[in-house]
């Protein structure tokens, strides 16, 4: 049975969302970027990042807990780099953090040809894609990781989760090319710790390789899994191992402290990553037949999803598709489930409630 | 039983290797870079990279084929873009190119944190590792990636080869922390053509979800294999996409046309891309417990590879140990049938032969 969708404005989306972060003790801008952020996600129907995922992460790990600081100012430290910037976070909202480090990568790819900004004592940006999608829109290739708040993944041929789920995100701006921009935006392990819960819940098998027992051996048994496991063996586990040598050397400390109780002296926090290129700095502009570059990339992917690839998708069309289903709809798209946990927040924040029979259906 | 090993000192290697490249037309600058990146390759361990291997590609793909041009001259696009570099190589020797890249590459991280070259009208750098290795010794973080020189993997969810094995290699500078160079490096596919043709002299089977039969069905008959897969589902698929969207924003043409005869107007080259990242470009300087960078990357490290997990190995560890098994031997490790290629590589060059009963053995 299809799902049904309900259409909530854009804007009454927004006022909610910012009063329930505003409420929390945020600042006007950080609320505003929160709820630009929710509105981002669920737009592109990533539903697992959505305002009432968002609020969730940070009653358990944020600002109810800890890990994240309302109104905190970023720190930008001192640099003999120029095409480079270093920040200490001092454990801002992350939504806040990641667009504003995106919009100096922007800058300094305009300069440089490529800019990068790492950024100490974070705290969860909730979806790398939306950042460098966003960038990609805007014409520039992107790219971001992080370190994952827990350490829920075992090393390949391991037994226990020293790991993050630690995600990559690249976007490119082949909007010119075939609509949209590619983002290829993923965790390292096979599945998330809620995909999981979800196969508990519903009493399926996990898929093989994805997770581990408490013996560290693999299971299929959702409810004796305990821990995850990279996707593609040695190579998800090299990819996982990227994000954490790369906050190690930004700052980050050990992965089994992350957003745990840890001893003086010690650190919990995350780290981002942050790395915007501009097209024309990679272009040689010798491209085949006449063509321009954006027509050299639609080229290039019309070849790769042809000859029989006609049925194969490209990362970020479904984003896309989403998208696209939203404009039309002409607000976000929200299931019954959904919108009355929106109404609990309503109370929460001692706002009316949205008449579900108000809203039109998608 | 274990295969006998000679031990070939490292300048009669290079001798002979450079010999052989210079014969074919390579400069003396070009023949010098071709056989220490032999040497590179095989003190690590890289067999399938040695100078046979690489002697063998020049003669299937490069000079003897018109795919590499010896004695090309690298020109320079200009570019308003401080930290990058756009190169035509003009089908140069691609471990000259490689080299030169990755020299200037750091040359702007040292400057700017972060540089790029992106080379087009490139020929095959061999192994992608072992020049982010070579950076990552001098202290720096290294990445590059290329298209793969032929189209044999089938996007995800595809039938048809329209895709390189298109790798990635990332080096980072943990000598301080672990002894060696972490380097993460390896082809988007599950396995290399190369394997499945050894997997067909074997009579044994591929692994599951490695290879397509001619319509496109994911089979684990060698014989019936025909094309590859890429490793990890959609998301190996993701990342051999970057390679050939990279490539098409620098000048690369359609993936099926590489290395093959194309039509008037069109190319059939590779492109490479390199970046290196200075490590004090993304250090905060607040690392906990009084750590500096390197004991805090190998406080990560530690924790990663602690709890149980000290049977697990680094990305890079198989490498080092080769290294340090070449240094105890005092020079290269060959097999009897490699010591026989090289031999009739200096009959080719009316060189002396290697008197294998002259040889130590490891």
């Amino acid at each position: 049975m299809a799902e049904e969708f309900f259409v909530v404005p854009h804007d009454q989306h927004h006022a909610l969302v910012k009063a329930a972060y505003f409420k929390r003790g945020f600042s006007e801008l950080e609320s505003d970027d929160a709820a630009k952020f929710c509105d981002l996600a669920s737009t592109h129907g990533i539903r697992t990042h959505n305002a009432l995922k968002a609020l969730h992460l940070d009653s358990h790990l944020g600002s109810m807990a800890g890990g994240c600081v309302p109104g905190a100012k970023i720190e930008k430290i001192e640099s003999r780099f120029e095409a480079s910037q270093i920040w200490n976070a001092n454990r801002k909202l992350g939504q806040s953090v990641a667009f504003q480090a995106m919009e100096e990568a922007i800058a300094l790819a305009d300069r440089y040809g490529i800019g990068q900004v790492s950024v100490d004592n974070a705290f969860h940006y909730l979806w790398g894609g939306g950042y460098v999608m966003d960038a990609a829109k805007r014409g520039y290739i992107a790219y971001t990781n992080c370190t994952a708040a827990l350490a829920e993944v075992v090393p390949f041929m391991g037994k226990f989760p020293t790991l993050g789920t630690n995600p990559h995100s690249w976007g490119f701006p082949t909007t010119d090319a075939v609509g949209y921009p590619v983002v290829i935006d993923w965790a390292t392990s096979v599945v998330a710790m809620g995909r999981v819960q979800q196969f508990r819940r519903e009493g399926a098998p996990l898929p093989p390789n994805a997770a581990v027992d408490a013996d560290g051996k693999p299971t299929t048994d959702a409810n004796a899994a305990v821990a995850l496991l990279p996707f593609g063996a040695h190579k998800g586990y090299g990819l996982s191992l990227i994000n954490e040598i790369v906050a190690g050397l930004i700052g980050g400390s050990l992965p089994t402290l992350r957003s745990r109780p840890v001893p003086e002296g010690e650190k919990r926090t995350c780290c981002f990553y942050f790395q915007v290129v501009h097209p024309d700095a990679v272009s040689g502009g010798a491209f085949a037949a006449g063509r321009d570059q954006a027509a050299n990339v639609k080229a290039v992917i019309d070849d790769v999803l042809g000859h029989g690839n006609e049925s194969c998708m490209l990362p970020g069309q479904l984003e896309a598709n989403a998208a696209a289903r939203t404009a039309k709809a002409g607000g976000l798209l929200f299931s019954r489930a959904e919108i009355e946990g929106f109404n609990e927040l309503a109370a929460e924040c001692s706002l009316p409630e949205w008449d579900i029979a108000s809203l039109a259906q998608a």
